[in-house]
């Protein structure tokens, strides 16, 4: 096992009925400003529930944050929030609000002159507002880490940054908010937190067999529960059952002493950047092929997968490999997301820029050996056609 | 699942060489109190590496707090903090010098007349001391939870509580702290960490596939690397997995959200208490035992543990349910801890005073269904001769 720190202190409220506490963990006084996405939680009830929880603050609000949050539309709150003074930031919402949220929460007091530096030059913050999160899409785990990922749409870049300032200080997960979700978002929550405990979990072997099995044991609950929340949207346990397993992929729990890879994610950031794709729906393209493409070097964690996650037993070591990769592929067709970039009408003639973009930026070699070069990107983009 | 708090706030560095850093940790100027037990971990070097590390703090020492500590020797640690004004508490050792730490932590300022009564009458300390600690002996989870067992001379009374307050702020694990441990220690940790989790997952299904696969997955770790421990004393890997595996045992994350039993803890805390066997070697005891007289009850998990800890998938559901039981039986033996009463000599006659002492405090009945009434502790005790 490697060294690790590991240090989570958020506090999670989990279950039907949580946000009626809300104002016992928001400090007495505070000023909040109350962040949003696109309306959604005035249509399920949820905005109700937040404003009748806080009766009795000062509430300013920002709506408006977009899926992928852009920069350009964060400042705007972040105006706001040094013009009203605000001194605690509530986000509602997925993890595009969370993660918003946590860009202001380092920006509003920031002092070190143009706020995208925390992002592009990963500019640690000295300080930070409190933030606390109602989720409502269960996905990136973001309710219960200190990350976010941001997109500045002038330069088309989508970068993760991320601050020990940046834990929410507390996160409530009430599975019935969710039960109003459309089923794209709800095939992307289950992608992205399956494609999260992938890229902690498939790189090489790490004496490490307590972390494999915590892994082991999403993966198996999101295959098992991911079909049911579809089939029935409002199964109380299938919806809680997702809800947990997004927020232990992310938690920081899994990664805690073993290699991680997060190539996936780079380039699934690049096509979300150029083209507009759904973060998940980058995952479930990129992922089955990376997988493939690294199938040597991830040998015996894939044969792990194949066998621990899919039951996959018989046969050469080559065809396990590869039938738990099809099996990963298969879930998440079921799920209802593309595998295939065909899907959404990106060409070959784009491969280029996607490699460009990650070599003008250093990320290259990617993934827990850095062994996934400029060659083998193009390799799993074709793959992925 | 049944709807949650979840709040873990200590910071855990883990792995060889970490105690290198606990001078980041302990703030400027403290006057640290730096709390051990009989003085192993000055024969196996783990005191000198602490004292280096902490080289310009005001350093009180409070040596000789016993397995199982006793109330009447931590005021003796109250007295001496309070006379030299301490401010942060260190404590380097296994449960024992952990639980004993955080009663002194929260005794020391406390206002509220006699101490026992934050352990007797679970009277909340409105502020305690901050603690870190140094784990040795990994068994308890004590170094990253905000609980703490604690047992009285003069009445014989072993009892639990705790506050939020009393999370360490941090604790260090060095697997490689542990390598000179006694077999009897090693064995003891292990089968805790089982017990515990036993407790959290042997009760009935509650919809949380998730938190079961987390049980399971500690359990079969505990079953693989428990014997490499013994076989291997200086396997670090081995080391290091059982170490992770009691923390991740009771830090919260398995049980939020389920039902929990604790009777075999409670049973045995009287054993400890009157007879004097160690905390693990009665609950390697009384679980096989408590786990047979609860089977009906308890037959959903226990088939589930049968087939998913130990491969047991013949047979009928009778069958399996026994089969599991014994291989935890055996499981136990094998790692050195004896699974009967007559190994230590506590007869049939002493079982009715264990029984009076359990309904003198009103714990009867125990259980996640509180069924486990005065008859049934007496068939566990019978079963356990």
């Amino acid at each position: 096992m490697q060294n690790f720190t590991f240090h989570n202190p958020t506090r999670i409220l989990f279950g039907a009925g949580q946000i009626g506490g809300l104002s016992r963990e928001i400090p007495q006084g505070a000023r909040v400003l109350l962040t949003y996405g696109g309306g959604s939680i005035k249509a399920n009830g949820v905005y109700d529930q937040v404003r009748r929880a806080l009766e009795g603050f000062d509430i300013i609000e920002f709506g408006g944050i977009e899926p992928n949050p852009l920069f350009e539309t964060l400042m705007k709150g972040v105006e706001l929030a040094r013009r009203e003074e605000v001194d605690f930031l509530l986000a509602v919402g997925g993890g595009s609000v969370l993660d918003g949220t946590k860009f202001m929460a380092a920006a509003i007091p920031w002092q070190g002159g143009n706020e995208w530096d925390i992002v592009h030059r990963r500019m640690p913050p000295k300080t930070a507002l409190p933030l606390g999160a109602v989720l409502t899409l269960p996905a990136t785990g973001s309710e219960s880490n200190s990350y976010a990922v941001i997109t500045r749409a002038a330069t088309k870049e989508k970068m993760s940054f991320g601050s020990p300032l940046l834990f929410p200080r507390f996160s409530v997960l009430d599975p019935e908010t969710t039960f109003s979700l459309p089923s794209r978002q709800v095939a992307n929550g289950v992608v992205d937190a399956f494609a999260h405990v992938a890229e902690q979990y498939l790189t090489y072997p790490a004496g490490a067999p307590l972390q494999d099995r915590f892994a082991e044991g999403i993966l198996r609950t999101l295959v098992e529960e991911g079909p049911r929340t579809l089939a029935e949207p409002r199964d109380y346990d299938a919806r809680a059952n997702v809800m947990w397993c997004a927020t232990a992929a992310l938690n920081g729990f899994i990664g805690a002493g073993v290699p991680q890879d997060w190539a996936t994610h780079a380039i699934g950031h690049e096509l979300t950047a150029l083209h507009g794709l759904d973060h998940a729906q980058t995952l479930a393209i990129i992922l089955p092929n990376l997988l493939w493409v690294q199938r040597v070097p991830k040998r015996e964690k894939l044969l792990q997968f194949a066998e621990r996650v899919w039951d996959i037993r018989e046969g050469t070591e080559g065809s396990r490999i590869e039938k738990g990769i099809i099996a990963t592929r298969a879930f998440f067709e079921a799920m209802g997301s593309p595998t295939h970039l065909s899907a959404y009408a990106v060409g070959e003639d784009r491969f280029g820029e996607i490699v460009e973009r990650l070599q003008a930026r250093r990320a290259l070699p990617l993934g827990e050996r850095r062994d996934i070069t400029e060659e083998k990107v193009l390799e799993i983009l074709a793959l992925a056609r």
